[in-house]
């Protein structure tokens, strides 16, 4: 299928006016098209402009789009707070991007279910803000909490730092309503914990990356509010010693953390010369922050304790416990900056998040060193040790030219993405493909699997207007 | 589309016992085919006569026979242990049946990545049997878990006696190999814990009820082994004062209890009577039987210590408290018991397991009251209330002729569908729809959600040629 796609006119941009107001419609001006035309990739190549932008108020509003759009062939681009990391909401084909800024109410807390029912542009910490005196929480924690919105956590299955223990974001969506790309108004899922009749379409919905159709309302799980947690910061001389803990404290000491932070020793070194920080990190050669939490503070040392143990008699260098808010705010500093650490060092990187299987993450760290000689960059890496998810970085030296850098920079992916592959990776764990990695999706998945979900894509979305050119290569092929 | 499949000549089945070899191919004596024209499902009308069942011991062989049957067009039916409660694995368009029996290995004990890579006529007891000594378990739990197998459980999404604290069979599936329709062999997931690349196909196939595709490997993820339990069961006067502590457990004590099983006085009743238990259900509206489970013994008392004492500033007339084994055995006795002293009052019974919003299930009561009246039946209420999935049983009174049985069954379900519906809930919660329910799915799903999972039915299977006549009303006019 040929991209068939028509431009928006006066008279279709009149009409659009009229189902969403004038105050909720921006186009020409292109100071205020810009902000929409990119998410947080670094790389400025991939940001395109909208023709339109508009804010829609209500699910009969998006309704009314999608049927406008599919009716004259206009590609609609859904977007949430724009702080993804794979060029998800971004129009790679102009037409609308559809802001969800204005469907941010959350509009039930049940209690008696232990659920809330939100819009999607709800920020995803103010959940847990409204939540809180209720002794809940929702359990998603994507490390743009502060920012990010739960519509696009739940279009792009956010990870996080608390998944070793509560899993992913979708672990908690229970059910959505959905603007289908013909218009049409759909509910899977509620307020039921179970449901088998038919194929699972809540979680075919998650992270679909807003190619399938457009959340309108999320049912989200609560859980009882953990009332304390506790950090240990264990240093090791070897990334193999460190790795190897991560079965250890589930089988020998029976506990799954609800964080396994790892870092490498050149993410250690940056973060702590940015922060000044005086950890001894010149003998460790990987670092582990580990949170536990629960709702007994004595069952929480006894946890922090057991490990803590377990890792000296398995050759930690050094056990640090943060017991209280001031230490936990010092050790997750090392952790967090990082990756402000090497922006600063060298401001053009590829910020990846591959996954291993967890017990090959010390396969990755030598591969990684030779890629980091071979293609003459910087490859700090850091992550979520517990899920074998590492944002291994590809960063340019200061003293490298940026033609250098962009005559290396798809070699040095695609070596790196066949290297995750073959340990039975994935080239994404928690950000997405996006238009960022489509190309590189045809390394991973073979072409039976990615017609399967081509077929699934048309089955939706007939006409191919929602979200295109993300996920698939040559989506237009078809 | 019509019924277009093809009888199995004798040519078909030389080729196919080529493929399986003789031990491993049935045809033609019928005291050995019907064992496979059946599922659980009480009523015999469900049941249909394989024309051959074949026993492939290899994923290639598997492939073979679909390459075969899809180019004759013969339906093929895969089979677990045949513990099914929704007719899933009859034959209902005859054809083929096709037992997993035969590929029933543990491939590997992944101790570093803590998981197991099973074939699925593995019994799922005997996953646990396996990885106990080294401190860990599957969490899946349905209550045939000594006999059902772990394919049929992903297959179904087997729900069970721990979802509260645990969820169900799919949270910890990490990865299948399946065989497509076309033969075609390919792999969704693996060993990675988190994985956004395209659309989730493992949780797809997860509940598929063997509708698009048949699983040669599964990935499981296991977690560490709870060390200690314990068991309360609490007497309650009404069905209301037991249901409001499931949310109150959570918040104000804090705590994820493993199970929070559900029973009223009819269900009591009748197993206590059939057990010559001695509780004095006589007072008691309903039952919960709660268990809590951890890793330290200290923990777990302090655990249901405070849930004792929180139901009992609740109104709770009475709180059992079964520390040890054998107190917890006289415990879920009576849970266990309820479907079989039923069988005894009456075998004629529709099993259905209905799921509302937990806080909903004093809604219902009433009105399986009311419905028990208007149709001159009995109706047991019991299951798991912390996902709000009720063992509703429609149990013919024994003086009722079968002819009039046979007269209201239908117009029962319909009636009890609707009101469930209603609440925000589904027909079915962990069974399955399998062919017993697929009549009542336009009940609860809108024509749109059903033409787009026929849709992605047909992008697996354009044939239509794995397990026909399942999930769908009418699937062969798609």
């Amino acid at each position: 299928m040929e991209n068939k796609y028509q431009p928006i006119t006066i008279k279709i941009c009149q009409e659009i006016i009229d189902i969403v107001g004038e105050n909720n419609f921006i186009t020409g001006d292109l100071d205020k098209l810009e902000p929409y035309s990119h998410d947080e990739v670094a790389d400025k190549a991939f940001a395109v402009m909208p023709e339109i932008v508009v804010k829609p108020t209500s699910t009969l509003q998006i309704s009314e789009i999608m049927k406008l759009a599919n009716r004259e062939m206009i590609p609609v681009t859904p977007r949430g707070a724009g702080s993804g990391l794979s060029g998800g909401a971004v129009p790679v084909f102009g037409g609308i991007v559809l802001s969800l800024e204005k469907m941010n109410h959350i509009l039930e807390v049940d209690t008696e279910n232990l659920l809330v029912v939100v819009e999607p542009g709800v920020i995803t910490n103010d959940i847990n803000e409204r939540v809180k005196n209720l002794n809940l929480f929702f359990a998603g924690y994507p490390m743009s909490v502060e920012a990010c919105f739960i519509g696009g956590n739940v279009a792009e299955n956010a990870g996080g730092g608390k998944a070793v223990k509560y899993g992913v974001t979708g672990r908690y969506i229970m059910g959505l309503e959905v603007v289908l790309p013909s218009g049409e108004i759909v509910q899977f899922g509620g307020k039921r914990v179970k449901d088998v009749a038919g194929y699972d379409m809540v979680n075919l919905m998650v992270g679909s990356e807003g190619t399938l159709g457009i959340f309108t309302k999320i049912f989200i799980k609560l859980l009882p509010l953990p009332k304390t947690k506790a950090d240990l910061l264990v240093l090791f001389k070897t990334p193999e010693e460190a790795i190897a803990m991560v079965p250890k404290i589930m089988t020998t000491a029976g506990i799954i953390p609800t964080a396994i932070e790892f870092m490498d020793q050149l993410s250690i070194k940056t973060a702590c010369e940015y922060l000044n920080e005086s950890l001894p990190y010149e003998q460790a050669g990987a670092m582990l922050l580990i949170e536990v939490d629960g709702t007994d503070r004595k069952m929480v040392e006894q946890d922090y304790e057991c490990i803590g143990d377990l890792c000296q008699e398995n050759g930690a260098i050094e056990v640090y416990v943060a017991p209280n808010h001031t230490t936990q705010e010092r050790i997750w500093a090392v952790r967090r900056n990082i990756a402000e650490a090497f922006k600063v060092y060298s401001p053009i990187q590829s910020l990846e998040d591959i996954v291993v299987p967890f017990a090959s993450i010390p396969e990755i760290l030598p591969i990684l060193d030779e890629l980091s000689t071979r293609f003459n960059i910087v490859i700090p890496c850091y992550g979520h040790a517990g899920d074998g998810n590492l944002h291994v970085t590809a960063v340019k030296k200061p003293e490298m030219s940026l033609d250098e850098w962009n005559a290396i920079e798809k070699s040095f992916l695609i070596e790196l993405y066949k290297e995750v592959i073959k340990l039975g990776g994935s080239i994404s764990g928690e950000h997405g493909i996006g238009s960022k990695r489509s190309e590189f999706l045809p390394l991973m998945m073979n072409p039976t699997v990615i017609d399967l979900q081509k077929k699934i894509k048309l089955a939706f979305d007939p006409n191919l207007i929602l979200n295109p050119g993300k996920i698939f290569p040559q989506v237009h092929e078809i």
